[in-house]
């Protein structure tokens, strides 16, 4: 089974989307992306979908997922890269990824977390921001 | 035909593969890195290989010429996340990889890129520091 490499950037982490997502890659995608997420306190999550010329209803329901994870984890997520086919689709089919922040593409989208101050707050030490009992 | 997404970081270009590669995905992802170094005036590359668990020489050729014409454009590589076994391997099948650049991950080969100091010289305009006459 194919996983998604997760990539930390200081106190962000990126996630770029080249497959089209199975199920179990999606679900080990969120595991992954909730385990990084606690051991290194990062504070935000970029997803780049600029490889994906289709994004169906599975993808737009992983995606607000991710987001939500994300965000009681205390991060906050930003897709970048969306074509501007796959906005229209999306649209079209009536997902509008509410709930999801969006970015052109990953430099914009680390401006749009800087601006946020989400990436300013003093660092923690690692894998202290949430409850460690539950390991 | 899957393109590998190219993404630009400030004077960086980061490409994480994350799929086995066939030839014609490979030469894409040649010229599109090209491309990308002449348009953005990229100084350093970083390839994040840390989701493969296998790298033949097929794919270690590849690495070492996407090196070399990064080089030819005033760029530097740096291979990451390169996997134990995947090291292990390649200098079993004789291939070190002479002349790539590597790191354990994004953030160390983006201080490698730092420290070296190519990413300090004064930003130029964009596609100005090759020769525009090509296109």
């Amino acid at each position: 089974m194919e996983r998604i490499p997760i990539l930390r950037m200081g106190r962000c982490l990126l996630v770029t989307i080249q497959v089209d997502l199975q199920d179990r890659t999606a679900i080990a995608l969120q595991d992954d992306l909730a385990a990084k997420i606690e051991a290194t306190g990062a504070k935000g999550v970029l997803i780049d979908i600029s490889a994906l010329e289709i994004v169906d209803s599975f993808i737009g329901r992983m995606l607000a997922t991710i987001s939500g994870i994300a965000r009681v984890l205390d991060a906050v997520t930003v897709v970048v890269g969306m074509q501007p086919a796959v906005a229209i689709t999306l649209v079209e089919l009536g997902l509008s990824l509410e709930g999801v922040r969006t970015a052109l593409d990953v430099e914009r989208g680390m401006r749009l977390l800087q601006a946020s101050g989400v990436l300013d707050e003093a660092p923690e030490p690692e894998a202290d921001h949430v409850d460690s009992d539950r390991n």
